[in-house]
């Protein structure tokens, strides 16, 4: 059965896996904002490492209203805009669809399946720099590898989004356990996207310094820590090789930093108030990365001041 | 018995409480550095809110070793300099002479009985918020009481000093703990210094934002459950009364922003790593207060880059 698939935000994550998608033959319908009459007159343009490309003509809208209903609903939303979810997703789902959260942080997609109780819910975690650098414009810069895990429902529909995504040239996996593999990436998402933000530097500006490079894997532990609170276990050398991968990437600003800079809205409450809070229902204080939170609280207030 | 004073570091600190006793009429030596040629010609200016004074003509000196042998020196530099202390003290003292630190931090006096093992040797702190604006012009503008505490040897000569101070017009007076006093004033002096520094913010700012209110008061509990492990106890309200004196205070930049502010080095030492490492030496680790420590090694190496 050929899916037909919706992208719903369409930026530097969902323009990249709906875009490659496309570029496969996939049947994809995109959800714009601002970009949508530079995409509808030039198409969505993916410059990528491993070659460019340009979805042209595209199936682009305004609004969910206008877009056909679908099977799966790629999310590449910002978290912070996630209220806005179930009245964007009425629309465009059927009782089989499947949405698939392409999203940072934990306890989205519990939040998600209280809102919307029938559908197949999944997560998805994208290890990759891409960035919009202008309307219609992402840059893939490295990486770009996704792993698919079910909150609930149907997986063997998950099964055929994944192969999907491989035939169109993607690196994507299932994952057995999406929590496990949610918390693995908090490892790195928690001390280098808030750090960065906090210091107001980039990744490798960070390692390049003792004290820093030190402070960050201590945070890395901590989240190691509450993820064993929480019934996940992450092997011990996990921190270590997630500080010597970041060394090795091209010098990158986490997606966190990239908000910040560009005024919009930070996801704390997914990658830092939503595990605090499941580590602490479970007796552990994640003192580091509270501190973190709250540094970080005092800059978004500061920015939207 | 009339007391021949020297101050060794002639600044925000050491310039008040120097000129207040020269102003009253005691004998005070003045070391200076790049201030040295201005308060020569022009004497030493004090803008007080509590009556402006010049000194003038003044004792003034560039190095100690053209500097009289006094009985009290009252050290005013920064502890980041205090490597430098024992061979500035040498021309300058005798058996029964005491030093007296105004300085922040912790251990500073232990440190300084190991070089120096036979004088007597006192530590004061100085409530005030004082700044120096260009050479040879201090200005006073709030507060200004200081507590002194015997670290060991002649109390009675210490006492002395107290009413040398009061004498003129200083709302000064011993305590008898030094240990019990310097913790007291680490719990502001942790949360305040470093979070100023690591955010660009004064500390009305700071207190104006609820997560940051709620993160300073954290780190004040942890300086409080570190003095407790230290056998200091600190009242349950301590905190909260810190926090409402800072509120009332006139918007001000610690000592520690000033510092950075203008790329003089920053009293980390002192202030964090003595408290943090004596609390881990009796089991508890300050975890918050750490993590601020390691924020600001990493903005002291990338100012001094």
């Amino acid at each position: 059965m050929k899916l037909k698939y919706a992208v719903i935000g369409t930026g530097a994550i969902g323009g990249f896996y709906g875009g490659k998608l496309a570029n496969a033959g996939e049947e994809v319908h995109f959800l714009f904002r601002s970009d949508y009459e530079q995409v509808k007159n030039h198409g969505l343009q993916v410059n990528s490492v491993n070659g460019d490309f340009t979805i042209n003509p595209i199936n682009a809208y305004c609004s969910t209203l206008e877009m056909p209903v679908c099977d799966v609903v790629l999310v590449g939303l910002k978290s912070t805009a996630n209220h806005l979810l179930p009245e964007m997703l009425k629309p465009i789902i059927h009782e089989q669809s499947i949405i698939v959260l392409i999203q940072n942080g934990l306890g989205l997609e519990e939040i998600l399946s209280k809102q919307i109780p029938n559908n197949s819910i999944a997560g998805a975690m994208a290890f990759i720099c891409s960035q919009k650098n202008s309307p219609g414009v992402i840059s893939h810069i490295d990486y770009g590898s996704i792993n698919l895990g079910l909150h609930k429902g149907d997986n063997d529909l998950l099964k055929n989004i994944c192969s999907d995504l491989v035939n169109a040239g993607i690196k994507a996996r299932i994952v057995p356990d999406l929590n496990e593999a949610r918390w693995h990436k908090l490892v790195w998402n928690v001390p280098f996207n808030g750090m960065s933000v906090v210091m107001d530097v980039s990744t490798d500006e960070m390692l390049r310094n003792h004290s820093m490079c030190r402070l960050l894997q201590d945070i890395m532990d901590e989240v190691v820590m509450a993820a064993k609170y929480c019934g996940v276990n992450i092997a011990p050398d996990f921190s270590e090789k997630m500080i010597n991968m970041t060394l090795e990437m091209t010098p990158y600003a986490p997606s966190m930093k990239l908000d910040y800079d560009h005024k919009r809205p930070m996801e704390i409450a997914a990658i830092y108030s939503a595990p605090i809070a499941a580590a602490e229902a479970v007796g552990y204080k994640m003192k580091k990365t509270r501190m973190l939170e709250q540094q970080l609280h005092f800059i978004a207030d500061r920015n939207n001041r």
